[in-house]
This record gives C-alpha cells, structure tokens and sequence, in this order.
C-alpha cells in the first residue's frame, strides 16, 4: 500500500530505478480536462537530470507515454496512466554494490524490511520515481491551473548561504534554481568545491502555491498542512518542512504571530495560508530542509550483506545538490494534493442533479 | 472523510469543544492485548489542563469509558471505543464570538469550508480534540510497550530560550516539561512574562522513539517519515517539524551528514532512525515547531461574519503556551503512525496459518 | 479495518451484543443538513426487536444519543457519532454456551481467527450490530430524501411461499413485512409452524430506491451494483443478492434482457436501474436470500474449544424468521452506499468557489 | 476512486477498449515472490477472445509486459505494473454508434456521468478491461498457490439449461466451459442458435475455492462474502450472486440449513465455506448469474444524444454467451479478494521482529 496517495484522487506510481519503466496511475480526475502532453513534458524537463554541472549527467529522454484515460486531448474521467521509459540506466555503475550498504541510502533498511540485496540504482528508493509524480503533478495542474493557481518553488539555502530575496523568475535561469540573483554564483561555487572533493551539499528549498480559495483541507488528521508536510517528506532527502514562519513560530509572542484581519483581509500571513488544516486563501508558503546527496565519492564505512565492515567510493553520476530537482517535484506533489483537497471540498459544497 | 487515520490499525475521532462528549474508535488491533483502562488514564492525565498556571486552568476528570472491544482487561480483535464526556464546558466565554473570526484560530476557515459560524470552544478545532488522540495513542502502546518500544518528550525551546541537554526524567516533573534542568526557570518566567501580559509565547517540542525495529515503514508515499510528519503536523500549533539532523542537515557536507557503518553498527544517527522511509532500528528522533497560543486577551483586529472590521480581547482559560500539552499529543501520534506501521510489516513479513 | 466503510462517506461501527454500548460514526456529510433524533428514532423503531411472536423477546428501546457532529438540530460537517446503549442483555442464556461453537454462527471462524472463545451473545457477530447499521442510514437519509429518494423493504418469501404481488404499504404493517397480503397469513403460520417446533425458516426480502438520479456510481470496482451487493452481503444471514432481473437473466436471450429506450426513456428495467455499475435514473431493483435463524433450539451436534463432539439445544430469544428484521437494515445500507455514491459524484461534477 | 481495489493489497486497473493498451498495478505484494511469465500467459490465455464460435472473434495476443516490480524471476516487495497492448480494436466498427446509447450497455449512463459520447468497444465500460485482472490474478495465485490454495470455475447453466453435475476437468475442454458433459451439446447448441438469429443467451458460472484455511476474512462490512460478492459484481454482466446453498436457503428450516460438526469437521457445507464473513476451512462455492450479452444485432428501439427515438442493429464481434469468459475473471477476483484477506490476516496474526 506504498505507493496509492490521495484520498479522492488516487495516485499509484511504480517502477525501479534501472527496470523497464516508470509510471503513474491518477484515477479520479473529472472529465473534459485539457490534457496537453506538451504541458506534461516541460514539467518533466524541470526536473530531468542531464543540464549541468550541478545535476547528474544520466542522460534520459523522459518522453511520457499516456496510455489510457484521454481521448482527443480531453479527459475521459477513467484512470489516467503515463508511462516513462528508461533508456540510460548503467547497471555496472552499481555491480561493485550489490553486497554492500552505501551510507545515507535505504539499501539497509529495505534489506531489513524486504529481504533484498541493494539493487542498481537504488531500485524503487531512486529519485528516478519523482519522475512519475511530476507526470501526475502536470495531470492536476490540468485541473488546478484553470482555476487561477500557480506553483513556485526555488532554492533558498545551499551549504549555509542563505538567500535574502526570492526571484522566481531569476530561479528558473539558474542551474541551482537559486533564488537570489546576489548569492546564485556563491551557492553555485559552493557545490562545485563539494564536488570536485567528491563530496555534496545541503540545501533549502521553498514552494509557494497562489491563488488556491479559501475552505479546502479537512479538519484534524486531514489538515492541509499535514497532507502538504507528508507528501513532502515522501520526497526522498527531505529532513524538514516548516509552513508560513514555522521554526521562527516557535521564538514568537502570540501577538507577534497571528494574522489580523480587517475589512480588506489579513493584515499578515504568518500562517503560511493554513489556519486550523484548512486554506485561508492567502498563499501557502513552505521551506523544505534537503539533506545532502548520499552519494559521494569519498572514501566511507560500512557494511555488507554479511555483516562485516567495508569501505566504500560510491561511483556513478550523482547530483552535487538535490535542491534544483526537489523543487519541481515539491511543486507536484503540491499540486497532487491540492487537486486532492478540490475534489473533496466539491464533495461537500457541491450540488448534484 | 477528515478524522479517520492509518491503513491497517484505523482511528477516527469524533467530539467538539463545547459538545456532549469526545471519543476515539480504534480498529485493526490484534486480540488478546492487555488494555488497562489505568495505563489509558495516565496517558489522559498528562495531556489533561488544570496542573499548573502554564496551562489552562479549564477542569476537566477526562475519564475515559471502554464501550466496546475489551472482554474481561483484553482486546477481542473488535473495534475499541473509548468515550469522554466533556463536563467543564463554559459556553457563555464564547458568547460574544461567536460574530468574530479569533485571529489565529480556524474559525474563518470553518466558515469558509462550512459556511458555519464560530463555535463554542472552537468547536471541532479545539485542542480538546488531542484527548481522544491521547486515548487511541495508549491503546497503541498495548500493542508496541510488550515489544519494547517507548516514546518520550519534552520542551526544548520556550519564546527563544533553547535547551542545552535533555532530561526526559526532569522534564516529567516541570510544568512546562522543560527538558533543560538549567533553564527550566527561565522557560517558566517567559511563559508567566507573557501571561501576565495577556500574550503567549511559542516552542519546540522534541519527541522520541525507543525500540523500534528496522523495517518499519514503507516506500514512497506511506515513509514512515511522512506518516510521522503529517500525524504531529495534524496536532493545532504545529508549524514545523524536523526529522534527524533537520535543517541543520541543509547546511552540510554529505560527508558530514552520512551515517557511517561498521560491523557493529551505525556510527552516528544524523537520519533520526529512518533511512528511505524506514526504520533502521536507531532511535527515531524529531522536533516540532509549536507556535504561540493563538488565544490571548490583548486586543487584536479582525472581522465579523458580516465583513465588518472588529477589535477582539479574547477571555477564557487559555493556555499560555502549548509546548506541554502538545509533547503528550505528539507521542500518542507516534505510537498510532507505529502501531499502524509494525502491522503493515506483519502482513508482509509473516505466515499465515 | 472491518468496521469501517464507504470512501467518501465514512461509516464506522463498534459495539458488541452483551457489552455496554453500541455505536457509530459518520464522518463526511456536508454541513447544515436537517438532523431530525426522531426521524433516527423512527427509524430504530422499525428494526427493534420485541414487537411480535415473529421476532426475538429481547427487549431494548434503542434509544439513541448523538454525542458529536451535531448543533441546533443541523450537520456541523464535522463526525457525527450515535450511542445506544445495551440494557437487555441477558448474558446467564449464553453462561453454558461458551465451551461450544454453535452451528450456523461465527462462533468457530471468530476463534479460529482470534482465538476468543464464543462471547455472549455473539459478541461482535450478533445482529445487534446492525442496530448501529440503521442509526447510520437514518444520517444518510438525511442528505437523500431531500432530494426525492425513497427507500422500500419488504418480505417477498417464506420457506418456500413466494409473493405474487408486492404492496409496500401492507408490509408495514404486518408482523413479517410481508409484501402480499393474500399470503401474509400463510408465512406467518409458516414461521409460527417452524418456531414451535423449535426451528426457524428462511426467505427473501426485496429493497426498492426510488427517485435516484443516473450518473451515480463508478466504474470497475466500485461499481453501484458491486457496492451494493457487499454492503447487503455484509448483513448476516445474507446467502444471496440479485438486482433487477437477476437469475432470471441467466434464462433469458439479449433481445428479452435487454432494456430498450425510446425517446421517453426506458421500455423496461430488467437492470433493476444500473447499467455498467452506473444508476440509470429508473427504480433500484434488489431481492436478497436470508437463511433461517441458525439459533434454534432442536438438538445439533457440534464441537467444544478442545475438539470434541457436543450435543447442543440453544435457548435464548431469537427471531424464527430473520427477514423482517433484514429489511431495514438493507435499506440502511444502500442509503449509506447512495450516499457515498452521490458525495463521490459532486465530487467529479461539482464547482468549487 | 473507481479502478482501486483491496485494502493491503491495492489493485489499480486502467485502460480502454480501444485505447493504446490496458494494464495493472498490484501494490503491497511481498517480496520473494515466484512470479512466472509464463504462468501470468497461461492465465491471459484462458480469457482471451478468438478461440471459438463461442466467443467474440476479436484476436488479441494479450501479452503481459512485466514493467515494475520483479527481478530475476522474483517479487521484490514494490509495486507490480503489468502492460498489454490493444493490437486489434476495429474502432471503425463503432463509427456508426458514436451517437446512440446500446441497449444493455453503459454507454447511456456513462454520458449522464461524464458528459461523454459512447466510446468505440465501450471505452472503458469495456469487458477488455477485464484482462487487466486475470493479469492480476495471476501474481495473487503466485502468493496463495504454494498454500495450497485453487479455483476452479465452470458454466453451469446457460439458457434455462442447468448442469446435473460439476465436471472440472472436462469443462476445461468445452468451448464453453460446461461443467455436465452430458449437457455440453445442448448447451453449445442453445448458444449457437442465438448466435445465427443475431441474439445472444445468458447463463450461471460457479467458482470453486479450496484449500484456503479458516480465519481469514472480517467482521462485519469487510466480510469475505461482503469482499467476494463486491468483486463479483463488478464484472461486467453479473446481475447474481448467491454463496453456499444461496437462494435455496431461503426455501428452508434451520435445522436443515446449519451446518452441524463433530469431532473430524463439520458435516456438510451449505455455508459455502464462509460463516459470519470468516472462511471456516471448508471449499469456498458460489454461483454468478450472467446476462445475455447486450450486443445483438437484432433491431433494437433506444435513443440518441439528442434524445430521439432510433433504431440500432450492432454489428462487430461479440461473445453470444458470456459464460467462458466470465469464470476466468471470477477466479482472479476471488484470488484478488483472498489475496487481501490473507495479507490482512497476517497482520492481526504474525510477530513481527
């Protein structure tokens, strides 16, 4: 039951990093959405490996297949399947690794739980599944971005430089998707001298969603912002989330905190647009904390299968910084969980004949 | 479809503020546990208001009533209800709210989703809602305790002030269950500071995970960090949470960020025992962002169900900060996500007859 | 996860025959919906045992108590959870019963799959729950009738006596439901016969919706048609479920079957109003087999908790025939399913703000 | 939310009639797994079109792709994605329909759903869809068979002609899977001479589960007769279900009904294997009732989307009897079911490290 999210709107991905395919199922769409797979492969470029220094070299087309659920460009409110082959997987980057457990994966812990050896590429733990999820996330912009809602995202921190102004526009020209025009070159730097000593970096990234109404989210286990941080957190690298001022939240008096309101609206937006799990219609903004690549390419401790301790160079082609490709799929799972929360709200709101 | 969680083990809660009573529905725990109605209460009792002036001084027993499930001191397989009954309900604070949105607070969003006006208390969106979470939380420790599994929490951040060692034995005897012994006091004197003043201040809380095996927790969507992340963000207040290293792992080497392997074991606990969404049979260990009661009797602007602008100095029995409270809530939200999680596993892992 | 059931409406039940209390929980209805206690009561009232020779002597007055999700007699939007609690139970009948499994009950599977020995009354199994089943339904009532929906019941057969003619206004009042009332008399002595002699009978009742707009229910799995014949299937006693012209179909050629249309609409309704899982706009056709009471008090032979051969006579209060107790209880459960199936279409057809 | 099914296990299906391709994603499997191509073939086999005069003469290979989620000839624990591609869709066969409703089909009710016209083969409403789940099917018997666990389904009526006696093995080689050789002829004749004046027969299919042992299933709404009597119809053209001795029961006396045990078992089986929605060891037995393909060419009245009155004579490949294909789709979805309620049954029963 790993890999079915939403409640309304079911989304089901699938394949491993080095099989056959990737894919997506999204059963629930309405019919007579626009489905324009031009619109579907240029989110798939945001996050495609293959552009620069900053990213992994693994070269791969990620031309979306769909195989059901459209006809003539539209909806036909059936199930929805895409499906994205895999055409550069290097296996014998990974031969060496088959007995041993590299440092930061899951190889240990799906040994622990499955009772398989690590698998090329990480199998099914691979950042190559997010590629499904940006199939599925462009699936709920069809519904979503009709209605006048926008997503953001952009990196805001790498390796400790913080940026001090957003400029999404800027973002969307720099390898690191950096959000700051004055301290894009610093960051970049800063993940070039990780890797050049085969080593990665952290970072921050933020996601803003506008122009989603007011009322969606449920109350108590289904709020907004727990839908939100889950589906982030299923973002492999993810340590934190924090919504509206967050961890600043915490260091704060009452008075300081809350939005007040006037005739016109609120006066602040602290909340980060979620007041009780629920969407006040100001805009949703998050930060999320991305650890460093596991992958490097310095010497580490470890295990192997049997128990006995190994060290470990991990080779193959691995981005110095997760940053520029958990934006795009922070954006998705965004936008999957706000079509999500749509359909339900239409549940309760709406009429039917 | 906002108050049922989990797959296997399912939770519904149900009850508002100002209403007859609350209660929880647990459904999915094996037969023959040992439920002792005693262990339940003094879950209750330590998210109960009433103790001390950091909390809110609204009386309430919480006694707790099993109506079904439990034969003779032992689970029957059946679905457990639990039943509260709210005694100490003071409707007439709430009398001249019920026009006004409280800054801070769900009540503009109720009425957006719902189209309701404010509720006694908050109605649904009432921190009282926890005690039924609290409930559902010790039936799951019936299930994990016997394993060896145990959950703690304490306040490690007060309005700025933050712990420099964890004592969770100290923190059971502070009223702020401050983790600090040294700063302790100067938590507290914050809290009062604000109190006296009609304000209230923020916190981190940390909680943590004893015992829990590896191979807990599945890939992709339902990681075990996900389902951690979106259970303690579904608790009122919480505006950040933090896995491992958080987002101090933003600002490192991977290098420095790895957990290392030797045959003994792991060499550090940087993820916060989960790798790939799955325990690794470290400590699991996080940090919640709880911002300041939203609740405070300075007057504030906001609007009334007409659109009117209005100035609010909200009365009643508030708690100037909600770090003690949400610490318990948080550990019960724990062992559902776990008790949820060990089941899943059991149906992969085990025969069956 | 037994308990739990629909998808966009949640229906929860708990509650065991000799335990303190029943209930259940509904969580999904939209806000501001008419709440009437009496017309939930009324409907109690139907499905009460202790009303006639033909029906168990145990007496309750099932009155039920709505402890959430309700204010001033409207839909909060939030769960609404129902009590009734046990006053009749008359555990001493069952004292002798434990050691035995008895034959035609879930006595035997519960223990084989929980391993409890047989509780009193059933515990879990016995059809008290359903009590809870028609508190739920008289909630979902609450969003259909408004719309035109009308439920229907009755008893078309006896051990044997079939209906010639079905007249829904007699069968209320008769003893059985019987739908005829040229045979009403004759399977009532049928059922009088079977009890003397400490025996009981089976039969069919039949459930009618009218006013059920086309367009509800989903294709493939959750068909209305598959989600119906569960929801009837999950009432015990349950042993068969047909819709429109059911077996007979199986007679018949496509150009009998087949329902043809002109430009006022449908020629016949041999589908019993749903095509390809989807109501069609005309009447919800079912007929339902229930065995006869498997508590009888002839002498059977069965098995003890350690395996060996027992002689068993059951005393206690039992219905000899279950049917006019079934009706209600199927009528409830397809108001729960329509009403699932209706939220889950304004889902797909609905406007959101 | 239409095309999921199971609760541990999650099958999605997805695709349409004439679409690029169908296919399935069977999630929560464990790893380890044996699954074998050639076995899933075998299976796809059995339900293919184009073997006989008996079936639709539409030729498709149906040949199952492994996508995800196997390697080296084995489960790994992730999801399961199985394709095959549509080869033979004539859509040209449909261009005359696009503007008119079928009698018997989902194409009147689908348009008051979606707002979509009548797609070729059906769309989605398609019996092809139904490959897509003996392709499932077949990785559930993967888990159940080496338990010991098989189905068996045969037709045992078609027509008003009932079979006298079960014959497995031989209906294996009748084109239409008749259970009675005595009957075979006649039955294949009946069919035949509908066929020749454009008209089509309906008929029973019985399903056959043995070896599954007792305890698994659940109370109340997830009975396993609940489960079964859901999947069963939700194959297209079921229109009955009726499990053990069904209809038939209703005709008796509870002494008659019960199933009495002594120390070797019990005595007979008239509950069909299933007493309070648990299986209780025994075989599993029921019996579907199957309309007459809706697709005649017969000269039929119905109306077109702008609603007036039309005359329509379907031409294309169609099944005159739907019965052989039906078993085979009954046996995977009783396997589907039983699947879920082992994994489920693990659950409440198996340690976990």
């Amino acid at each position: 039951m790993s890999s079915v999210f939403g409640k309304q709107l079911k989304v089901s991905t699938f394949g491993e990093s080095h099989g056959p395919a990737l894919g997506v199922l999204v059963d629930g769409l309405p019919a007579g959405l626009l489905i324009d797979q031009k619109r579907i492969q240029r989110e798939m470029d945001r996050r495609r490996p293959g552009g620069s220094a900053m990213v992994s070299a693994r070269k791969e087309a990620d031309q979306v297949e769909i195989l059901s659920g459209v006809s003539q460009g539209k909806s036909l409110g059936s199930p929805i399947a895409l499906l994205v082959r895999n055409k550069n997987a290097r296996s014998k980057d990974y031969r060496d690794l088959a007995e041993v457990f590299r440092p930061g994966h899951a190889d240990f812990t799906y040994f622990q739980k499955y009772g398989i050896p690590p698998q090329p590429g990480g199998g099914r733990a691979s950042g190559r599944e997010t590629a499904a999820r940006v199939a599925a996330g462009a699936l709920a912009r069809a519904l979503l971005e009709p209605m006048g809602i926008a997503f953001f995202s952009c990196t805001v921190a790498v390796g400790g430089i913080k940026a001090r102004k957003i400029d999404y526009e800027f973002s969307h020209t720099d390898p690191l998707h950096a959000a700051d025009p004055d301290l894009a070159r610093a960051m970049g730097e800063k993940v070039l001298a990780a890797r050049e000593k085969g080593d990665s970096v952290g970072g921050v990234v933020q996601v803003e969603v506008r122009g989603a109404p007011a009322g969606w989210g449920d109350p108590v286990f289904d709020k907004l912002d727990a839908a939100l941080a889950g589906a982030w957190f299923s973002i492999g690298g993810v340590k934190g989330v924090e919504i509206g001022s967050g961890f600043e939240a915490a260091a704060r008096l009452g008075s300081e905190n809350n939005d007040q309101m006037d005739e016109n609206g609120f006066l602040s937006n602290h909340a980060g647009g979620i007041l009780g799990g629920i969407s006040s219609g100001q805009s949703l903004l998050a930060r999320l904390a991305v650890k460093p690549t596991p992958s490097i390419s310095r010497p580490q401790s470890t295990r192997d299968l049997s128990g006995r301790q190994r060290e470990i160079e991990i080779k193959g082609r691995h981005d110095p910084c997760l940053c520029p490709r958990v934006g795009p799929v922070a954006e998705a799972m965004a936008a999957l969980v706000l079509a999500d929360a749509c359909l339900c709200q239409r549940a309760l709101q709406g009429e039917s004949r």
